[in-house]
């Protein structure tokens, strides 16, 4: 059975493309990270997510010894306001939530549990439709750290490269939710909003893509009581 | 005063490169991994290289939750033999020393230490003379990570990206001994054993490529006693 490393956050991309995985055939190996963020709410998710799909869950934790995003520093507070903008537009319009070289930071850790695994495929929720304007998420950036599995690891200098699969790149919110819908993804257990409380805020960026998208889909968040 | 970050393993290399670094006119800040290596020695080389360069010193601390390399798992036993090979042969001569992805990881880190710095130069003491066939050691990963650094960054989508520099790229130890000594490097300081007793052992790889470099560079190890 062939093996994938799947990036899981918590939030609902990452778990519909594990969905994604596990219906292509993978074995899928989740990975998640614990890196000092202001809450750990997306941590639980993660595992409930890893749990209900029945898959094995390795959780990475690393102190940064340095801020610079209101996701690492409570001091900056998270902007309320949905971004909408083009790649091309992205950027000028990077918001304080962007966490210097994050996805960068989870793809090569993904490639080393990939090269121990003999995993042929790591999978990454990332898109650049409905989103913040991160850098990490476009498709350019995807390629170019193809590029680096390529040229940088032992599989690749043996020919037979990891290669990183978004298979959300193109895809807005309300396909990833219809599509979740239809891989029967447990919406229930994901978490979006930037703040770790009981309930999402309904506020913050990340709530307004998700309430959007579910808004656009015709589905109902499950996560939305009232 | 232009910043860079220096990737500081506290071996002879990059010791070089951050006297060299200094020599060109950065504000170097050091950075270091405690990564669950076998033994921490090269951690207090680091730093006391650091403070005798006047520069700052941070260090990263996370737990690989996997293992895959002699430098990880003491039951692998770490080879005595040198491999002296070119980069065409390394593909299938990568040594039980190998850490899958160390240096992506690495270079990961940095390049989220420079963003949030405002450093615009990355120094890394890679090379591919007179080394262990590591890939993360090759100029064409060096290159496909600059790649990285212009699309997944705040500062490369901003058109202002950060340079993964690799001044000894094409050099061998014992030119780099050489270089070093110009340098005024205090080589005392360094360490580049992969066992960590107080004394090199003067067997493995490392200590093979070490003794070497200063043996053809006409200097002492100031290391070795005898």
């Amino acid at each position: 059975m062939k093996r994938a490393v799947v990036l899981l956050s918590g939030g609902m991309d990452s778990a519909t493309v594990l969905y994604l995985a596990k219906d292509k055939g993978y074995k899928c190996f989740c990975l998640s990270f614990d890196y000092g963020q202001v809450h750990k709410r997306e941590l639980k998710s993660a595992s409930s997510i890893a749990r209900a799909a029945g898959c094995l869950h390795k959780v990475v934790r690393f102190g940064l010894p340095w801020k610079g995003s209101s996701l690492l520093d409570k001091k900056i507070p998270i902007p309320q306001r949905a971004h909408q903008v083009s790649a091309k537009q992205s950027a000028g319009q990077i918001p304080s939530t962007y966490v210097p070289a994050r996805n960068i930071i989870f793809l090569s850790f993904a490639l080393s549990f990939a090269e121990t695994l003999g995993a042929k495929d790591i999978f990454i929720g990332a898109h650049c439709h409905d989103y913040s304007g991160y850098p990490d998420c476009r498709p350019e950036f995807i390629r170019a750290f193809n590029l680096v599995a390529q040229k940088g690891t032992r599989s690749g200098a043996q020919k037979s490269p990891i290669r990183i699969c978004s298979p959300l790149e193109n895809k807005n919110k309300a396909q990833i939710v219809k599509l979740g819908k239809k891989l029967g993804v447990p919406f229930h257990l994901t978490w979006s909003c930037y703040k770790g409380e009981k309930v999402p805020c309904g506020r913050c960026d990340s709530c307004n893509f998700r309430a959007m998208g579910f808004r656009k889909a015709g589905f109902k968040d499950p996560l939305i009581k009232k």
